[in-house]
């Protein structure tokens, strides 16, 4: 077999980041790749599309020990969601020209194993092939099941989502007034705030960071209680939220993007309201709940074109500007989805 | 009828507690009382018996707004569960010389209205009456839902238990071990430390406060992590245990002893352990399962007469000894379930 060596560039992690992640912390470098499949092989060649900027991405910048997620490798390219086409495929679930989605290097190309990471065929390319990294993909279940098997709702209930307008959050906003129940987000810009209300249709959204009392603010938009809160952030505005829960009320505990960047977490210190409430509270890893995926592209690829569910995204082009990408999610200047567009289709 | 007019000596709350309760927050008084049920009414005179101490009850002594239970009265005797003789009732439900437990006053005979609180008539007397202060009552019902129902637990998982030789700890080990569990426990001295494994059958036992390091000693016993923690004291504890638990892991909140007398409440720094490790976290408050009680009977009193399950209290006699037996229970003094005998039966 003839071996194409290409250039392949790359967004390299220098070394482990404390703090708040800087472009400096990451490196664009070229490098060489044989776009071949070994003999006897079950590895899948990739150029890549698009790559998705997550929340989550941050820990793996830290030295982890034991966590749900592995550490990148300094020297070595950043992972993450991605859309890709199959340049060779040595796995018989994937064809040369096949668009699929999953785990895949920051880089032009990569090579994966589908058996040790996961790899979805994209089978209905009549959306925006981007949507594979937000609500087709990885964030879209995220907020589906989240929303519908972590926090059980019911028609009418109060419902209160951080980083509302993120890509996960507008999901869980939408889903929740599809199904009846009066929704809050909260944002970090007036951009997003009026985003909330007048594309995604939250009934009531506020800046966060214009509030001097975010007990007081919540205890404005649920004067009765929050029966559901989807947790996007941690920190304060979960001690604050914990203050309004209703009796019986459940916390989906998703990310806490407010405490990625602290060396030390900020204390949580309500959380007696747990017990006199009886709030279940739980996380969840979306990973786990992967079997659910293609009930959930049938329930939402005809939302999405009847026009019932919007989603927005931020894309920005070139690898190069992946970083720059990356770190600004943790000061919030993403507006939706934060995506790299690596190359077009 | 005829009234009889008698000397009622009572326990007062003074006043709104801050930090530790004192004896002193309490007054020993004499009052009068008629012990008659008035014409159409439907209350029922008691004698009281064994009154119990409970942690919950710190709660009460403060000026609470919204809370799932009501602030003590200040000048009024507190309340709490107790058990207690039938002398007239204007309630079918009960009948002169009926023996009951449930919410009355801490003083020698209360006027209760069984429909605004509760009152279960007792049926087995071949135990002992203040059982009905503790394993028979309230926390016994406590530690049988909490333990079953809110950890949902297997055989042959791993269960830590705080506060653990106290009234609910002490059941809720006993249960674990029945079930199969590998079981640890904690309490704040040796005498208790010893009683855990000699008394209660915990495969191991720790003293709290001779620790440096509570992750460390966690470790120590938990080299695989935790897969039930029954939280009876939050705070530090809670923090060092949330390092520790497994995948998939439980927590059932069933108290916070260690956070009622101060100002502030500890800050917890580790939830984002909730997200990687998928915990289910859950706050729960018995009064929403009584239902359950005469099925836990059921299962209980067997256990108790065959021996299998042993129970230890702290009986102190004389309503005039019970200010200091609340107090004694913040600071850990007494050793089992606390008690207060007021009158033989």
């Amino acid at each position: 077999m003839a071996e194409e060596m290409m250039n392949n560039k790359q967004i390299i992690l220098k070394h482990y980041v404390e703090g708040y992640p800087k472009e400096s912390d990451m490196e664009f470098k070229n490098n060489n790749i044989k776009l071949n499949v070994p003999e006897g092989s079950n590895v899948v060649v990739l150029m890549n599309l698009y790559l998705s900027c997550d929340p989550y991405m941050r820990s793996r910048m830290k030295n982890l020990e034991d966590s749900y997620v592995e550490s990148f490798t300094p020297g070595y390219p950043i992972t993450g969601c991605g859309v890709a086409k199959v340049l060779k495929s040595g796995d018989s679930n994937f064809q040369e020209g096949d668009l699929v989605w999953g785990m895949i290097g920051w880089e032009e190309y990569s090579i994966v194993t589908p058996t040790q990471s996961f790899l979805f065929k994209i089978h209905d390319k009549n959306v925006p092939l981007s949507y594979y990294t937000g609500i087709l993909g990885m964030p879209g279940i995220t907020a589906y099941v989240g929303f519908y098997n972590v926090c059980s709702p019911k028609k009418g209930e109060t419902v209160f989502v951080s980083s509302a307008s993120g890509a996960v959050g507008q999901l869980v906003g939408q889903f929740a007034k599809m199904l009846g129940c009066y929704v809050v987000g909260s944002a970090g810009t007036k951009q997003k705030v009026d985003m909330l209300k007048s594309k995604f249709g939250f009934d009531e959204a506020f800046n966060y960071k214009e509030e001097q009392d975010l007990d007081a603010a919540l205890k404005r938009y649920f004067s009765d209680g929050i029966d559901i809160y989807f947790d996007n952030v941690g920190g304060k505005m979960f001690d604050a939220v914990l203050l309004n829960m209703k009796l019986h009320g459940r916390i989906a505990m998703c990310g806490m993007i407010s405490q990625y960047n602290l060396k030390k977490t900020e204390g949580v210190h309500n959380l007696l309201c747990l017990i006199a409430k009886r709030i279940c509270m739980k996380g969840f890893i979306v990973s786990d709940h992967f079997r659910l995926y293609s009930k959930y592209l049938e329930m939402i690829i005809p939302q999405i074109k009847g026009g019932n569910i919007v989603y927005v995204e931020d894309i920005v082009e070139g690898l190069e500007n992946a970083p720059k990408a990356l770190v600004g999610l943790f000061y919030g200047r993403n507006v939706g989805k934060q995506v790299v567009m690596v190359s077009r289709e």
